[in-house]
């Protein structure tokens, strides 16, 4: 959806979508962020050998554990463990043996700073524990990862309804972030629904955006698995704008500062 | 230091932390979060019992290693890998068979949308991978990583200079972030440096930043190790503002909300 309100360089995000010709592979794009991308070194490990072994799940079961665990473990690790318990049953390891539980501090935007949601970490630190690094040889985990980070910006959350609510359907007002920041995901929906952050609804808020994105990231895994996975993301900071970052720098930019060039100084 | 200009809520940073009467113990301050603070479930997995092994690092052969590692695997997992290629060496189980290089996709402030910079993020997964989640009954590793985000955002970095750098040292600007975001972090210093993306400079001041984290998250640990161990971030935005973010508001609100309050509907 256009927002001609959100503006990035005097370009609406439709131009820049337009610009981009069509999809741009996240692959192609992370060259620009530098460095070497080497395959990534033998360790010994047997569990850097990907993709780890991984057999498709049921996104709606993965929500409903999601659902649950988010009120043990918080937004990223609910996100992990709705996966890697389902594949620890499945497969057995390395599933059993990842202590999901040490990513609680993924809470709050990282130990309450409002940073990265939770939610998008947990989903991304999946995709890229099963299908590994894209300096491994592989670029889907990064493609799934970038994937998640624009859906979940764009999608009206929470979208996922638990069967068994702990909030009633209707207290749950739904937002869109146009952000993958808890800070400001968290904060819109405060803003709109009149809920604060100590409330029940808030929390059952978060325990459903959680679910939302687990359940997509099964998606995306679940295609990857069938050989049907393609990416979607349309957008990239740094081929668009020479800097890592989000598609509306005006949300919190008067002027935004134009980045240094490699024409100006290299 | 503080900074005139950089308000909240009519509020100075300094005056919110003398408003927080001292040190305020992350763990204290995340109950507010929500959510039912259980122990860990137990789940069967051997890497799930905390604290895991832990043996002193030298900070600066950490450091080196992570500059090293920059050039292949980016910010945290470089952070990352110095630390636990170290400690797979020392210790052996469960660093070994950790799957470190599946965290590359942490770059760019994860897969380039500028969010939480890679460094302070794989800091936070070391702490909390050896002292385990707070969940579990030990609050350090929430502690120190808390205290990396407000370390991070509040020193000039880079602070670690390397033997053997791959750029001068006198090209390479210092800059204080405000902020535990790869967009503003990189932003501010690509403004006083002049230096693009793309450049070696920056690629080595990035490099440079990781390595300086590394050291610091090495000496909280060696720390903690030693028993002497004391968290010291002063502040927390979910206790001061009823919501998870910086401490820097006015830097990206120009009237900055009010989120609603316990008081105001619940």
């Amino acid at each position: 959806m256009e927002k001609p309100d959100k503006i990035c360089h005097s370009l609406s995000r439709r131009q820049m979508m337009i610009g981009t010709a069509g999809v741009l592979a996240a692959g192609t794009a992370l060259t620009q962020l530098g460095g070497m991308l080497k395959s990534a070194q033998a360790k010994g490990s047997t569990n850097e050998k990907w993709p780890w072994p991984y057999e498709k799940l049921d996104p709606v079961k993965t929500a409903e554990i999601c659902y649950e665990e988010w009120y043990r473990v918080f937004c990223g690790c609910a996100v992990i463990n709705s996966v890697f318990s389902q594949l620890g049953e499945k497969v057995g390891e390395p599933y059993t043996s990842f202590p999901s539980d040490a990513f609680v501090f993924l809470e709050g935007g990282m130990v309450g700073w409002g940073t990265v949601c939770g939610s998008p970490a947990g989903a991304n630190i999946v995709a890229n524990l099963i299908i590994g690094p894209r300096i491994a040889g592989s670029p889907e985990g990064h493609q799934i990862a970038n994937d998640i980070m624009q859906w979940y910006s764009e999608a009206k959350m929470p979208i996922f309804k638990p069967a068994k609510p702990r909030i009633a359907i209707d207290k749950i007002v739904t937002t869109t972030s146009d952000s993958p920041l808890c800070h400001v995901s968290v904060g819109k929906w405060m803003e709109a629904s009149g809920h604060p952050l100590k409330s029940a609804e808030r929390k059952d808020r978060c325990a459903r955006v959680a679910a939302s994105t687990a359940y997509r990231v099964v998606e995306l895994l679940n295609d990857w698995k069938d050989g049907k996975y393609e990416p979607t993301a349309t957008f990239s900071a740094v081929k668009e704008h020479g800097i890592t970052g989000q598609y509306n720098c005006g949300e919190c930019h008067n002027d935004v500062p134009s980045p240094p060039m490699p024409s100006e100084k290299s």
